[in-house]
């Protein structure tokens, strides 16, 4: 029996360590893709104890907690921190087989040095002693950060943002990782949800540009995109919770524009279009400035509207969607793509029945000269788990060319989360280990330590342009 | 090389061995699903030979055949008996890798302790030797059940049956387990089928209630829910081989289903207003009264017309249906939940594609104070086997908390099914050792054999409140 | 650690190397299903170079190496053969768990003996030697096709073809191999792609029918399926892109033959008709001389507008649908069953997805007297890969019966293809090899023997009645 989550962890044969130890270990870190506060990060929060910094915002250990009956007073409710970490210790020794037992373990080891197990037993004494810890500076947001060796940290921001808390970040020179935004414009695209039309005047407002049309739409963002760029931004991001095709026709596109605009029901086919005519014009204008894009498809969220009317979105409430997107998400990719229009793009799938999908969309439209311009997205959110990572590199292997893999981002909106980056490289270097070991591929170990470090790191790099 | 299903088939290490023969192996069943007859059971029925007990009503073995191309009389047909399980052994032994095979000699090894591997050559002997035993009182229906230590075993019962048979095993008292219904209202449910207008007419009449509009069939359903409450029932079932969704509105499902009454054509919109009408409104009684409700989704069932007009239903002409199920059954669920009506609810899909959205569409309706409210079904029907367990597992313990499942069933018309359970605890077993043995949890083997008993029943007592 | 793919490759226990060494091996092969050249086998050409033979219309290859960015004059355009083939072992190294890497080393060992892995620095000594090997008159496009043990191999023809090279080779008797042609009516059915009604004018001439309604289609294909049958072709293949189910009525199938035969637009409905009326018109064909049938299902073609211009189809830009396929496939296959003229039918899902919607879609048709009518296809296109396979081989033992499968095809454009088969045996006899060194399966290894020379070679040569 192998010791519980020693320095081999996951790690099942020779090949699998040497990789890990040797190449991948101390690799920085390139965090392309998360949710954490820019402004948490510029005024360098502390946190009061380990229920602040480990449950304080993540929907992952919610729902965790209520799966297992906690009350809510306990999860998200102004109970005792002391009970709260104490009753997910004891929902998470349930939760065998988790990625939260993982994740939880090695932020224990890697951030306080703890390495007893987690249970409702050891859990005041962890408490107490994680939270003398916290109070010293050394355990800061910013300090946090950089004891985990990022070196580039994308944060998620409305194109409306005016970017101080990067700036501010930047301008104060303290922290060693690079905190840039991240341009995502769904709430310019989703025509058809509520606020729709509050947000394009402050759009409007913001960008300076009287909004009258799809193309004024296209326009003002633009203008920020522009400003992103300035700042630092070389990424965009979009949730496509569904995939939409239709007519790329700025005319039908306006007559869902106008119809949000006036509080009117919008038909579902001028919706598409607009919606598509927004993709691809934002395509272009990322393609013209050297960006990547990325795709999030397949959530469904805020499935409880009774939850959802307590506590809002991005509490735990959210959902596998099983709506085909093949045929749109071609469509939508060659309208970017048959006008020389379709930037570098990296697509993830929530559902990983749609992982073949993806994994055979990237070769429609890959193109000389760019290794990997068209990426399978790492596992991501409810498949960033050991099952699902392994399913996804090897789905990709399988369909495209491993080696040209921009890896891992966390995705996440803990300060913690950093030994995700350690778990993916510990499944990649033990996949590779494994064919290695039996015979599948040959034991070059300095071609093998490079490719696992591209995939670690320098990928990443090249790929987005930082 | 192993030997072949000895006392440690499946269970590939030390941790997954003491957890079988230490915790699981002597757990009592409760079967909480399943299609015996309670008139079999009531008459406590003997079996003429081992054809009669084991291919009598089996359609998983009737099918294997059939895929063999064995003659239908040696099927469903008058064929001779002994020459019937010949056929069978043939079938069989070219079916390596179905779960059938692994059945099949747990039965013969646990019924009549026949270890002998089962081929065309051995079965005419094996047949000779268990009708030989069959002729004894203890291999009767009841007899057999007992003997594998069934505490609770639900059978699926319509709405209109009086129960008379659970309630004559229940006086009689000679058996050891409890036989109680489930209350399975599909034909009141199924507005577009065949036969719903007689259906609603035997309803009106055993429930007393004169059925003029769908808020009449909810009110006599609720007239028999409390008939099958008072006799025991406390779980219900539904077999949504599609999932509806449809604007919750009385008005609506009327129109379906006074057309349905009179035969007329019915709109699809106007069915899926009843059907969800009719879930909703069901829901609500079994929360009510503490009741756990099932899905059954994603089965489409008589195939081929041909055989469906020879054979009827239920004869293994069925197969998995592909159909979206996400966005419907998470408004169905909410539904119920906003309205502070939703049922302790098990969910089943048949189709393995879906267990990621089934996995997380748990968590969006979890509750404080109960443990696992909504649960995602054992592996079932066509999936009941050691890949398709393994994967529900692994599905479930990534996505939610392991450690609140409520376990196995065998959904079976075999009254030597209950091997199945062994089979279930012993993948159980394996996989919970074999993360134990690979460093992945710590070897608590105390609070590990806890969890593995509570999975194999304590929680199903629990969830059930039997 | 293993040596790098020695002749154990992929077999991990003893059981798996006797069921390989011992009965695997020396089968030889039926290819029932390939896209080679009739002309080019006829002709009998030879290969200037390894570049020629390997990459010269493998759009697997091209696919990999345009994810590696290599410029398209090394890809498809008029580089040097020498650059082009270091190019491809430049991204080869890099595709590591791709199926590719496997393939083009298995083909370097068998056809030429080479065993250095091929990187970029060993790919110009390789190119030397094995294009001076291609000059001899062994390495003909016969002789490598008769190298293999080929015994059949069936080609993919259109009704129009008049198969002069099928019956030139076969006049010439000089191949081992027997080259079938296979009835592929494509372009009779799709009738709504370009080109539809210039290829009925085309069927019109070449069958001596006047076509002017559905019937009249049917009757002129039945003349080119006599002809077909008249030269050896004993199968018949339809790429199903989309499933279709439509009324089977042909008054509506000829509302969609009139439009577009007028270039009117085509009702969706009618043309679902159409394409029904077809498939079960073309199946009664079939089944009447014992044809065998094959449905290519969920492939997407021709993503990349820009790429078809310039490239054409079948070059490396199609990807995996995701639309249902279920109900429809049910319905169709139902269609024929329901009139006693469904053939023996083979059913292929490019998307993995719906394996268990295939897996189980069998068991609806099986027939008595037929081992195995209806099959699940062997992992196919992108899925034709160790997990792919795996996955296929896993998911029919556990819905169907496994030894009935008719086992591997190459679907290939490359003459030397054929270590698929070796691959494919290779990854049967270890999955079998397993389960029974676990203990699941017992250790005949006469029964298990023949088990899979029959999966190899005896069950398509019985199935296919060649």
């Amino acid at each position: 029996m192998r010791a519980f989550m020693d320095q081999d962890f996951l790690l099942t044969n020779d090949t699998a360590k040497r990789l890990y130890h040797e190449a991948a270990k101390d690799m920085p870190i390139i965090d392309y893709h998360c949710h954490l506060s820019p402004m948490e990060i510029a005024s360098n929060i502390k946190f009061r104890n380990i229920t602040h910094l480990m449950l304080g915002g993540d929907h992952y250990k919610w729902r965790a907690m209520l799966s297992w009956g906690v009350d809510e007073s306990l999860i998200r409710g102004d109970g005792d921190d002391r009970e709260k970490f104490i009753a997910y210790a004891d929902a998470l020794s349930h939760a065998i087989g988790n990625p939260l037992y993982h994740w939880t373990h090695l932020e224990l080891k890697r951030v306080f040095g703890v390495d007893t197990p987690l249970t409702k037993d050891t859990a005041g004494e962890i408490f107490d002693y994680t939270s003398e810890l916290l109070q010293h500076d050394d355990f800061s947001a910013q300090a946090l950060i950089d004891k985990f060796q990022v070196d580039y940290l994308c944060t998620t921001d409305d194109p409306t943002d005016d970017l101080s808390f990067h700036q501010a970040i930047a301008a104060e020179g303290k922290m060693k990782a690079r905190v840039l935004p991240t341009f995502r414009p769904d709430k310019a695209v989703s025509v058809q949800k509520a606020g729709f039309a509050d947000y394009i005047r402050q759009l409007s407002r913001i960008a300076g540009i009287d909004i009258q049309s799809t193309a004024d739409v296209l326009h003002a963002l633009e203008r920020r995109v522009e400003y992103f760029h300035a700042c630092g931004c070389r990424i965009a991001d979009h949730a496509l919770d569904t995939v939409p095709y239709g007519e790329p026709s700025f005319k039908q596109a306006d007559k869902a524009f106008r119809a949000a605009m006036a509080g009117e029901k919008i038909k579902q086919k001028h919706a598409d279009s607009y919606r598509t005519v927004l993709l691809a014009g934002l395509g272009g204008m990322y393609a013209q400035r050297d960006w990547a894009q990325q795709y999030h498809m397949n959530a469904m969220r805020n499935n409880s509207a009774a939850m959802f009317r307590r506590m809002g979105p991005d509490t735990g409430f959210d959902s596998i969607s099983d709506a085909p997107i093949a045929h749109n998400l071609s469509r939508l990719m060659d309208l970017q793509d048959a006008q020389g229009q379709l930037p570098r793009t990296i697509l993830y799938s929530l559902n990983p029945a749609a992982n073949h999908v993806i994994g055979t969309m990237l070769g429609n439209f890959q193109q000389s000269g760019i290794r990997g311009k068209i990426q399978m997205g790492s596992a991501w959110w409810f498949l960033d788990q050991k099952d699902g990572m392994e399913e996804q590199l090897r789905t990709l292997a399988n369909l495209g060319v491993l080696g040209t893999f921009v890896g891992m981002l966390t995705d996440s909106r803990s300060f913690i989360s950093y030994p995700r980056h350690e778990y993916f490289r510990r499944i990649l270097c033990n996949l590779i280990g494994t064919w290695v070991e039996r015979g599948e591929y040959p034991a070059d170990m300095d071609f093998l330590k490079q490719l696992v470090q591209d995939i670690c790191y320098n990928n990443a790099k090249n790929y987005f342009k930082i």
